[in-house]
């Protein structure tokens, strides 16, 4: 299986945990992408482990259109080759707990964020399609990945007896839905789209049931870009974990 | 099988089409239920073909406290037998035209309405399973139905050629991920939670892409009753379409 090899790759919620561990991978590569763009919300920020290109709110198209203006500046004439929606967020409350308020942030964000997301950065992905030989879909033409969870999937529903954040369920299964919705619009533009479950990861989220996840950051990271990898044509819609297997909807 | 037979029952979106069809069917049973509570957003509107209790906006938290609040005292210390959260909207729209607005507003009304209408009557579903003779769970006894849509199984992903409705996809994805979720929280409480696609059907939504719908609102609403009386504890949680088959997630 050939290492994955971009010329650009945007990672969302970069600052920390998984994104993070993303734009490391990428930097450590034999053959590392020429561009890695890293977005996070404050690029200033206490938690900030990484400098980023430029604040970017997944959810304000404002802010997403002005972050796409950037990246095209900088890639001068070329396309995006993946697009890793990757920020997200989960607040862990039970059925009676929820709000109004929370399950549209929490919708905003993990949901609406990647459609916009991939609304803004289309022309960037059809263009590297466009300049990219062969045909057929692969991750080192053209995608999108969708960072979902194993929580989105209703028919292997898990975990509820120590989590149930019924919103965080909501939005991962509504993003499934996203994913295959955007692998079916966006093939005819050559860009493979996968909804991807990291596993259960060490990061601020992963860890704040108070257990220790068992999976570290490069496990996983490592895990999703062999699988990356690996797709192609047949594999656009899939929603697989980080060791490939397919996971039911 | 026996009939459906309830002391109360409460429909959503009651003032036309599928809600409407509901109603009717209630009212029309041999043995009607005692109180039929019809809410809709707009009691006067023009294209309100019946009078309901009061308006309820499903998506707002004081409108559903006060329409809780009003059924309660009609109740007079009995509790409500079963919940019908049909109130549903769909904009048709293509992945490249939706917005955050329009994501947010259908999310609110498909998902977060059901839910907190949940949230809001399960103090009166809790009595009705209470004061309901036996064990184990029934649409006669104590029921939360979510009226779905095949639109928002990933499994078995349909029309897309037709109409794209990411938005509307998304939301139904999502409700069938809450549908799971009440099931679970709500089992303890002696309620039946069931996810229903009513087909296809003749109303403004069925046909707003321009074609006839093949079912009338009374072929749907018939065979859904039908399908309500004959649940059991086995069938909580499940996703159903107007026949009774099992649709995947
Ligand atoms: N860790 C796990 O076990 C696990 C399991 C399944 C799925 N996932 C998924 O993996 C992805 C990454 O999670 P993680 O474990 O790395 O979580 P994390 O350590 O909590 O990091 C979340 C990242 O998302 C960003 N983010 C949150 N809301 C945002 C918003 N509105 N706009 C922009 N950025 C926002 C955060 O930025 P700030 O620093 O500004 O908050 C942060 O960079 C998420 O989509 C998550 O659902 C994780
Ligand atoms: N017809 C079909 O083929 C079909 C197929 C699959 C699923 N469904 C589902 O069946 C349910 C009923 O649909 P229908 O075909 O009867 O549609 P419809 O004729 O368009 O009626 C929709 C009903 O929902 C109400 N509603 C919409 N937004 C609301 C809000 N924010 N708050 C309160 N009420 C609201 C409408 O009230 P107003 O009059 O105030 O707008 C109306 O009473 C929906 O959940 C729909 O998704 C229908």
């Amino acid at each position: 299986m050939a290492e994955l090899s971009v010329h650009s790759v945007l990672v969302t919620g970069a600052n920390r945990g998984l994104g993070l561990g993303f734009v490391q991978h990428f930097l450590r590569m034999p053959k590392p992408p020429q561009w890695i763009f890293a977005t996070c919300r404050d690029p200033k920020g206490q938690r900030a482990r990484l400098q980023c290109i430029g604040p970017a709110e997944t959810a304000d198209p404002a802010s997403i259109k002005a972050a796409a203006a950037k990246v095209e500046e900088h890639l001068g004439g070329s396309g995006l080759n993946l697009l890793i929606n990757n920020a997200g967020m989960a607040k862990p409350k039970t059925l009676e707990e929820e709000t109004l308020e929370d399950l549209t942030e929490t919708y905003t964000t993990n949901t609406v964020g990647p459609l916009l997301m991939g609304q803004a950065f289309l022309p960037l992905l059809k263009k590297a399609a466009q300049g990219s030989p062969g045909s057929g879909l692969s991750c080192s033409k053209a995608a999108i990945v969708n960072i979902s969870s194993i929580a989105g999937s209703i028919t292997s529903f898990i975990g509820w007896e120590s989590v149930q954040c019924v919103s965080y369920r909501c939005s991962k299964a509504a993003l499934n839905m996203l994913s295959k919705c955007q692998s079916l619009a966006y093939k005819e533009h050559g860009i493979l789209c996968v909804a991807l479950h990291p596993g259960w990861v060490q990061t601020d989220m992963g860890s704040s049931a108070g257990q220790v996840p068992p999976l570290t950051v490069d496990d996983s990271v490592q895990g999703m870009l062999k699988v990356l990898s690996s797709l192609s044509e047949k594999n656009t819609g899939a929603y697989l974990d980080w060791e490939g297997n397919v996971i039911l909807w």
